[in-house]
């Protein structure tokens, strides 16, 4: 069965490789106003999916993550409206010259062809991703989670018929409507007929993927996040930052997992920043150093360091300059998001050449590392890989180039 | 020795990343210079390897690729050359935007970090790609050819002298210097340390690479390349680019394989090339209509439609129409280098955005397929995959982006 999806998806590919901007842009205002008539099926769906899940005991987190409301279909519509303003990637063409022998050497922006992505549980990821995945002119193949099977199946029946009515091929969307393992498996080695695989979920599915994927990947990595604060901080707005970072929402891959502070200021921000953290219900692990400034902290373990933690956790280290900071994150970081606080643009800079991760930031929470606060739409994921795409993949990074070479009969001598 | 040889690179990146664009290039200078001025000690070493070669009884076309000749030493000094005046990739900002609350969110180019080559026989390749790898900030690793060992030590030896002269850590470029298949396969395994491998050479090198990589590749794939001649070419001029793509250099990729004619032009133009070909010592097999018109050719098999013949052969087909002729080519080809012989624009530009390959030509051999053809400097090699970098790969296909966040203490509402 994965077989033939993906021999479908390749077809529709071709076609909707040379669709016009007006068509795709059609489809995804058309796709956004099915969701909406449609919701009350989709609502229908998505309660059997939910009732499935409670009664298999499926704990609150995950279960707010599937349900759906009124609200977030109307989410879903207003972020394909969103990429449907976007600019078309497709066709653009990024550079050219002429060389000596007068052939004209240009690239052209093309999409990859055929996207699988694998993701668990949120529904409204289907919808994001059929549509950016639409605007980068790709065919997409949908495998979310078991749990939102229901769901996921009714609301890509709804986007199919949709964009299809605009003359979008029928197959440009496709969603997986088996739960079997070994078709996931399947889907993962079609090399022939798909065009690179995503893999969006926890550390588990990511494991499973490297070890059967054939089909190349772009891999969705680990959020081991840090904060350092430097000693020209502006310690007051360092509070607001850290527990921004840290509590705003502390189950994501964009979430603070380690603080470090400049020896200098320690002893006045330590006490005032794990008091805060506190009060936020945060347990706070620390260094040896830490812990002689604020004394009822847990001893970090080396383990700590280099962990991700998706929870109100976070482990403290006192460090002697930025050179130490920057070695730390290199070396115990997932090469994710990363921030200095600092008065000095020079350190920033430092900071954000030397900190080798998919996203730097100065002064700023690192809760921003997401496709649509960069202003992509929707995201396909954050590539936390250094090959071809590198933090959060809009429409842009689901495509390639190609070179075109116009000549009037050159040979080569 | 390949761990250390791992660590010692990972080490000198980080350095790399950081060196001005004036000491990159000094030292691009400084390895031409001393090549040149050392090529005494390289033709003794490549001697050595060249009578080792002998002994072995490899075949003369494998010889002549081994062998070093003072113009081929100073062809690879003139190429650092040319790199040292090419742009510096790194550091450049590629993108900026002010998002609403006031982020300034930009993406700089940097180097990947450490580059992994395996490659075979072509000593000159050595020289070539550690001037790429160090232009573009990144440190190297290059496993060549068995059969060209010494001279590859040698040539590595002079070239981390002249670059460490300039302050380029010396780790920069590391020549690998035991034959042992183990070792190359440890390598292709030291995902911590390497962040990219680059498989260079025949089937049977990528198969292994392939099998047992688990660092992130770029593949270097086959070229089943063809050349389509529209019933509006020129066919005088198409008879001299079919000659030169097919004979010019035929064990290289970007040679021809196959030969694509429109049937209203077959009688008159098929009779004529095919003497051509032939009178070029070229083997010509053909389709059953092919053998209507010159009878006396031999039958084509499906396999050959496939098949990358690195020699004196070529397969002949007439085609229906230019849909025929892209399907065809999609069907069997393998994505390198294709091109249409046609008057018409109009035609050309369809088929190199329906024709699914890296490089796609109008009126001109596809011979040119080549890094320094197109105005790279040198080449690490031709990637026929869809990620990261497709076609010939420069310096900038040697480099990642990171995102970079300027802030002044926002957080995620």
């Amino acid at each position: 069965m994965m077989l033939n999806i993906a021999k479908r998806a390749k077809v529709a590919s071709q076609l909707l490789s040379l669709l016009s901007t007006g068509v795709k842009n059609d489809a995804l205002l058309k796709m956004a106003e099915a969701l909406a008539k449609n919701s009350e099926r989709i609502l229908e769906a998505n309660a059997q999916d939910v009732e499935v899940a409670k009664a298999r005991g499926v704990r609150l987190a995950l279960l707010d993550r599937l349900i759906l409301t009124e609200k977030r279909i109307s989410g879903m519509s207003q972020c394909l409206r969103e990429t449907a303003v976007l600019p078309d990637p497709i066709g653009e063409i990024i550079k050219t010259s002429t060389r000596p022998n007068g052939l004209i050497i240009g690239q052209i922006r093309v999409p990859l062809g055929v996207v699988a992505l694998i993701y668990e549980s949120r529904p409204n990821v289907t919808s994001d991703i059929a549509g950016i995945c639409l605007k980068s002119g790709n065919a997409v193949i949908l495998r979310g989670g078991s749990d939102a099977m229901n769901s996921n199946i009714v609301i890509g029946d709804i986007l199919r018929e949709a964009a299809s009515s605009s003359g979008v091929p029928i197959d440009a969307i496709q969603v997986v409507s088996t739960k079997e393992r070994s078709a996931t498996i399947e889907l993962m080695q079609l090399r022939e007929y798909i065009d690179v695989l995503i893999p969006r979920g926890g550390a588990e599915l990511i494991k499973v993927v490297k070890d059967n994927a054939k089909v190349p990947l772009i891999e969705y990595g680990e959020g081991n996040n840090h904060i350092y604060v430097a000693e020209d901080a502006d310690l007051e707005n360092a509070i607001d930052i850290v527990i921004n970072a840290k509590t705003q929402r502390p189950g994501v891959c964009n979430a603070l997992d380690k603080l470090l502070v400049h020896e200098s200021i320690s002893t006045t921000f330590l006490p005032s920043v794990i008091s805060s953290l506190r009060k936020s219900n945060v347990k706070v692990k620390g260094c040896e150093l830490t812990r002689e400034i604020v004394p009822d902290v847990e001893l970090a373990t080396e383990e700590d360091w280099s962990k991700e933690y998706l929870d109100l956790i976070i482990s403290v280290k006192v460090i002697k300059n930025l050179t130490e900071a920057i070695n730390h994150i290199n070396k115990y970081g997932t090469q994710h998001s990363d921030a200095i606080l600092s008065a000095s643009f020079e350190k920033a800079w430092r900071f954000i050449r030397e900190v080798d991760s998919a996203t730097t930031y100065w002064n700023a929470s690192i809760r921003f590392t997401d496709g649509n606060q960069f202003g992509l739409g929707a995201e396909v994921g954050i590539s936390t890989q250094k090959l071809h795409a590198r933090g959060p993949m809009g429409a842009e990074q689901m495509t390639t180039t190609k070179y075109f070479i116009l000549g009037h009969g050159q040979i080569r001598e």
